[in-house]
Formats: C-alpha cells, sequence, structure tokens
C-alpha cells in the first residue's frame, strides 16, 4: 500500500510524461501516456505508483522495485537495471517532490466560520478564510484572504495574518504581525511573554514588561508545540522561510534571516541574531547576545556562547569549529583505550 | 496525609491479607484482617497506608515509618526492624503498584458527549465513549469502545482509536490509526506534517508533501506535549507498550519496536528505526536514517550518530560504547587537574 | 517606533521627575517636568521616550540615542556624552523595568465568565474573577479573586489557585494547588500523571497510580508549552517565585526551594530536589533522586549525575566543578590542535 485514502484522497492521475515535466526531468524508458495514481517508496510502491532514490544506500532496492518509474539523478542512470524505467533530473527529490503535490494538492481552503467558533465583532476576516471549531479570534485581529485557522486556534487581539497563512489546532498567536503563507504546526506558541525579569534589593524576581513584538516575515514556518516569545522592547522576528521544527524555542528579541533552519529541540536564548541560511541541527542550542553569520552550520547538540562567522561550521558543547572539534573527539577516544597490557 | 481526597476520592479498602495477595508476597507479622485504606511515601503514611522500600537509600525510614505495612524485597527483609510488619514479593515495585491500584482504581468511564463538544456526523462512536468539553471529532474518525477523549482534544478526519485510549486534554490527533489502550497525555500532537523540504534552484524551501500515517500500537503512551509526525510516505510506527515521556519528538517514519521508553527531551530523526525494549534517557537524541538494535541502552544527553547493535549500552555525545566513554571521561579529567607545583 | 499600540495601549504619561523617582535613581541634567509617554532600546528610543544601558557592549550607542533620559548605572555614568540626560540608579534594569510598567501597566482584569466557557455548577470563583471563551473549570475546582482563566484553559475538578493567577491559553491543570499570583503561560501542562512504570514478569509495563499532588507556591511562574508532572505518592512543589521558561520539564515527586529558574529545555528527573534560588541553563539537566543545593549554578547543557553542594557553579555533561570542566575542555583544544610539521 501506498498512500493511505482515508487520509489522502485518490490522487489526481497524471501521465507518466507530465510526471517528468512536473520533475524538470527526462523519462529513460516506459510509456510517457502510462497512468499514474499514487507515489511509494522503492520498497512499497506499485505498478501505478512514481518512486525515488537521491542516495546510494537505497540502491540494492532499484531492483526489486515494482513502481512505474524511479525519480534518479543523472549521477545514478547508470545503476538502473535492464528494463526499469527512470525520470532523469539534477534534483531528484525536489522533482520528486513536485509529481506528489501534483497527484495530491494541498486540501483546498473550506471557506467559511465554523457555527462554534468566536469570532469577535471587532475582528476582519479576508475573503475565503476558513475558520474551525472552537477557533477564537480576538478584537482588532486582521486574518488575511484564504487563511486556514484550526480547530481551538488563539488568534490574540491586533494580530495581523497575511494573506494564505495556516494555523494548526490549538495553536496560539499573540503580539504578532505575520506575512503570507506562513505556517503554525499544532500547539505553537507565539507571541507570548519572554523570560524576562530583574531581581529587587529583596531577592524577588519582578517581571520586565515584554512590550515587543513577534514578526514573521512570508513563508516562515513553526513546528508543533514549538515557542517564539515576543521582543522585550524591540521585536523579534524570524526571516522570510525559515523553518522551525517542532519543539523549538526562540527568546525574546533573538532575530533570524531569511531560510534559516532550525531542528528539533533546538534554543536560542534572548537578543541573538542569526543570518540568512543558518541551520541548526537538533537539540543544539545558542547562548543569548550572540551574532550567527550567513549560511553558519551547525552540528546536532553543539552549544554555542560567542560569535561566529558566517560560512563557519560548528559543533560540541561549547561549539569549536568542527574539525577542531572531530580532531579532539578522536583524540579523546585515543586516550580511552585501555593502557596495553606489559607484554 | 497520604493521598488527597479532593484529588482521588477514598480508597476501596482492602485487608493486610488481600493486599499481600495482590502483591504476590508474603506477610511478615501484623494481621492479615487489619483493614488498609491508602497508601504512601515511608515518611508520610499512617497506620492504616501501605508503603514500600525498594532501594538500599531509604533504609533508616524503616524504623520510623508508622505504615501499616512496608513492600519489600526478600534481600531487605532481614533488614526490618523488630515488630514492623513487611509484604515481601521479589518485585517491591510491581507488587505496590498493584496494591496501590486496588486501593485507587482508575477512574471508570462516564458516558456520554459533552453538550458543548463537537462531533461530526459521519464520524463513528462505539459503546460508552466519553467526549468532554469542546472535544472535535472530525469526519470518518472512528472511535473504539470505552475511550476517553479529554477537553479540547481533536481526533481528525478519518482517526481511528481502538478500544479504551485515554485522549488528555488539548491533545490533537490526526493521520493516525491507534491500537487499544492508547494513552496521549495533554497538549500531545500525533500525525501532524513532518519536517521535510526540497530545496528550490532558487534557494526556497518547498515542502514535500508528508503521505505517510502514524500507526500506534496497543498500549503506547505518548506525554504531555510530546510529538509524532506523521510519516512522509511510508508510516510512523510506535510498537506495542512503547512510552514517550513528556516533550519528545519523533520525526517522520521513525519506527520503534516494542516496549521501548524514551524519557523527557529525547528526539529521533526521520526514517530511524529502534528494535524493541530501547530505552534512552532524558535530552539523548538519534541523527536520521540510523537502525538501533534490540534492547539498546542509551545514556542521558547522549547523541547517536551511527547504528548501534543489540544489546550495546552507550552515552556521550557523539556517543561511544559506554565503558569507553566512562574512560574518556576520566582521562579528560585527569588532563583538568592542574599541573603540580615544581617542588 | 517604540511600543506598538496595537497591542500595548497609549502609555500612562510620567513626568521625566516622576519617572526617576520610581527607578529610584537621580536625574542627571534634563527638565524633570518633561512628559515621558513610552520606552525603547537606546537605537530606536524617540525623543519622549525612556531607555537604559546596562551593559557596556552597548555604550556607542549612548551618542546616538535620542531618548529623553536613558537609565544607567552609576558606573556607566562618566561614559555619558555632554548634554545627554540620566537617571541613575544602581540597578538600571530594575529600575527601568519599573518605569515601564508604569507607563503600560498590566492590562486589568475584566471580569466575567465568556459566554462560551463551561463552568461546572460545582465550582467555585472568587470575586472579579476572569474566564475567556472556552475555558473549562471542572467540578470542586476554587478559583481566587482576580484570576484570569484564558481561552480554551482546563482548570480540573478540585484545583485550588489562590488570588490574581494569570491561565493563559490552552494551558491544563490538574490535580494542582496554586497560592496567589501564579502564572501559567500558553499550553503549559500543570498535574498529569508523571513518567512511572513498573514491568511485569512478561515483560509488559504496568503504570504506577500517580498519586501525589502538585503544590506551586506565590508567585510561581511556568513557560509555555511547559510540563509539571504530579507526585507519585508525595507532591511535586515548586518553590515561592520559582520561574521556569518554555518548554521545561518538571518530572513527579521533584521539590525545588524559592526563586529558582529554569532556562527553556531544562528536564529534572523524578524525586530530585533542589535548593532556593537555583539557576540553570538552558538545556541543562539533572538525574532522578539527586539533591542540587542553595544557589547552585548550572551551566547550560550540563548534565548532572550526583549531588551539588550549596552554592557551587557547576558545568559539562557529566557536569563537574565549572572551573575544572573549563580546565578540560582547555586541555581538550591542546589535544585538537594539528601536530607541528617537524621543521
Amino acid at each position: 500500500m501506498a498512500v493511505d485514502p482515508r487520509f489522502f484522497p485518490a490522487g489526481v492521475p497524471l501521465t507518466l510524461g507530465e510526471a517528468a515535466a512536473l520533475a524538470g526531468g527526462t523519462l529513460q524508458g516506459g510509456d510517457a501516456a502510462l497512468r499514474i495514481t499514487g507515489v511509494g517508496p522503492l520498497g512499497e510502491a506499485g505498478p501505478s505508483d512514481i518512486s525515488f532514490l537521491h542516495n546510494r544506500k537505497a540502491l540494492p532496492l532499484l531492483a526489486e522495485t515494482r513502481a512505474a518509474a524511479v525519480v534518479l539523478p543523472p549521477e545514478l542512470l547508470p545503476r538502473l537495471p535492464e528494463g526499469r524505467v527512470a525520470i532523469v533530473t539534477k534534483d531528484a527529490y525536489l522533482g520528486f517532490g513536485r509529481i506528489a503535490r501534483a497527484l495530491y494538492p494541498v486540501p483546498p481552503v473550506r471557506p467559511g466560520v465554523h457555527a462554534t467558533a468566536h469570532v469577535d465583532p471587532a475582528a476582519s476576516l479576508g475573503a475565503g478564510v476558513e475558520v474551525g471549531p472552537f477557533a477564537v479570534i480576538e478584537s482588532g485581529a486582521e486574518v488575511g484572504a484564504g487563511c486556514i485557522i484550526g480547530p481551538h486556534a488563539v488568534i490574540g487581539a491586533g494580530v495581523v495574518l497575511g494573506e494564505g497563512c495556516r494555523i494548526g489546532a490549538h495553536a496560539s498567536i499573540s503580539h504578532c504581525i505575520a506575512g503570507r503563507g506562513v505556517v503554525l504546526h499544532p500547539g505553537a506558541r507565539v507571541g507570548q511573554e519572554g523570560f524576562g525579569f530583574a531581581v529587587t534589593p529583596e531577592g524577588r524576581f519582578e517581571t520586565m514588561p515584554q512590550l515587543g513584538r513577534v514578526l514573521l516575515e512570508d513563508a516562515v514556518e513553526i513546528g508543533a508545540n514549538a515557542c517564539v516569545d515576543r521582543g522585550s522592547q524591540s521585536d523579534t522576528v524570524l526571516g522570510a522561510g525559515t523553518r522551525l521544527d517542532n519543539l523549538v524555542q526562540i527568546g525574546h528579541n533573538v532575530r533570524t534571516g531569511k531560510a534559516c533552519v532550525l531542528v528539533a529541540h533546538v534554543g536560542i536564548a534572548g537578543s541573538t541574531r542569526l543570518g540568512n541560511g543558518v541551520q541548526m541541527g537538533g537539540q543544539s542550542g545558542v547562548a543569548g547576545h550572540v551574532e550567527i553569520g550567513d549560511r553558519v552550520q551547525v552540528a546536532a547538540q553543539s552549544g554555542i556562547l560567542s560569535d561566529v562567522a558566517a560560512g563557519e561550521v560548528v559543533g560540541g558543547s561549547p561549539a569549536w569549529p568542527m574539525r577542531e572539534t572531530l580532531r579532539a573527539f578522536a583524540a579523546l577516544r585515543r586516550l580511552a583505550k585501555p593502557a596495553a597490557k606489559p607484554g
């Protein structure tokens, strides 16, 4: 079985030729008129499914697959067994994704406000907005055309959502201006008070008023149960296209550039700035008030304590240049070898 | 005070003899007819409570406890002070748990759909289901007999829940087939889109359609605010009895065997597989596309980057065999000693 | 722009003299009668805003700021450029916070139960309580005067909230007795079952009844999507004033002293105790059944496996005294240097 029709209605059929065109690739063997109805991994795909191969580990499955065709990059074409059909394209993963999207389009917006939702009379909804059961849209909020507000989502007072945003079930969003096509997955928390307080002479904590906002640029995506605190005075900003995985934490006043990728459980402390295209592995973290340059790559579980120049690859806790960290691990491992028994 | 009746109604009384039988143990001293009404830790239990002892650290409390009897393993019986009463059983913790459960049974299901809940006419509810305030059950969902759907929980379109599942407050579940007795604690997120996207030649991210499901086998438990993403093409699978603690992250296409235990903040990246009985300590993580064998034990905060054979015990970040990691820490600590002052 | 009026209504104006008094400071230069209407960071504040400076990094901005006055500590006063106005006070951060709070008071409680909320007839609400849309207050719960219960929050059966608590959107709280002024941020989970189970001889997991409570002392704050499990037999306790950042995990039976600070993604395993004033950096963790003394400081990403004496500063995973850990890192870094080429 490939795709379960209980969750994804039967795909929009394509011909093999159309699929190749969508993938920006060329068909090697096969009948361009063959009807394709689904997708599946190499080991599970059926004779009217398309599959893909983009790493060598899966090569052994090429001989066995029953898929109608396999999307693969030119360098793997020589490994295609006799009689198999391929769609050859430079970026097999992207190409395959476009075929899959054509077969299984994003479900259309179902415009309308569910009878159980609570929309404040002083909120404004654009054309064709879908509002789910028990959603709350507070006073002064502006929801752009074509947005989907999921069940139980709460859109706080004054929040602005651009066109085509998707807010998942149980997400909450306050003190936020969001661009177009922003996605919040279920349970995401955006705009709550940051973790800021002063200590009184008597040793009590006194909350610092958190008077900033969250700015989410176009196409930002925020994972399930991830948290983005609003700024304390200036704003917390996520640059266009930036994607946070589940359970990520973004402190107040953090700013990221465009197209950053933060994997699950990443934590960024307050006022830190990330350049464009920064990638952080799972469970890594950055201290507060640090500058991370463009395109920096951070290994999983690393801990960054000070500025990192553009283009660097860092790892370890504390994080050092990756090459140095790898040498340190190697040296440590040598030290850990049991001493040779005297002969 | 032992157990607060505001939250746990007065226990179902037992005799001491019945308690010993439930624990699979034998009574040492004491009156088998004595009436037991509660449980409590050694230092807090009263004269009609049962307590337990399963590690040596708590031995000093044995002399002081006012408990009617103490459940303990045979090897600790010689330490029982004169005149104290014990229930002796090989697994004191399990035995004590069974006594506690008999005294304080799981609250019964209260069948019925709360007036404020929203159940789609095309959803089906089994016999004796309890649906809480503001819960949402979408079209095509099938809820098995005796399930409890907590307040604000959202059961997505087409989801199947076996008999006797308990879905906590604010949990959301979509694209999922669950077996019997599955438990989601409050705020758990199951079935949302995984973190998968391709990069276009222009540098934009394009979401890969996430067309798989989540399969939760019987008796799986998922902690508060934990996240389990659905598969991208194949399924994300948690094997029977597997338990996730709070705030755990499971990426798309991950598969675990039976009876795995993942402590809080664990993260498993996409397409990784765990065998049966794998145990992972808090804040540990595994990279994507890795195979972890049966019964592997992973120390807290470890980071696994490559396959681990069945039965291994690993630790550290990056994770090595535990013995080697401990030697590395010891060597490092020696290096860290201040150099001896020249004499 | 300083503060966005869409989210924070125009401030309550102050004179500069009043502001200095609120900060417990003295005005250096400037007109005590000048009208102040807002706050802002040095680089963004306008001529009727107050700003502040409490670290040397921001000194270059002092010359450029357009702020009406800058709150700063006496040791930075000599750096104030000619003609600039300062409010000089020992703790600039606290002083500035008090000015900001006076300008932007916490929004007042709007007493009343929203028409869509579900309050059980056997729950009791104190005077002036605000209950938001779709909130649920279960049987026997007691909500103190002046509490704010946010949209979709669930207050479980028998829960007691002291006066002036603020429960955020989508938070859930059960089996809990909370003091005055307790704050739960959106999606916080308090009182759910802890992660406790015994293994049967057949290898199945059997849940240990979790019969304790959560006690939250006055002014405890719990971050967005953070989790606090209830005790198994005794209680889980957070001491007065303790603050948890987002996504923190507190296991069953944990007890903290007063005024502890736990940064995002911290995890504390079951039955561990923290003294007063313990501070733990982001992504750090403590094993179960450990004692951490008063005022211990724990570096980010550290892992504590055994008891730590009062006043210690520890770091690393496993955590050692910080000085030792820093020496170990330095030694490791030397080892990682490429061997000098013979020459």
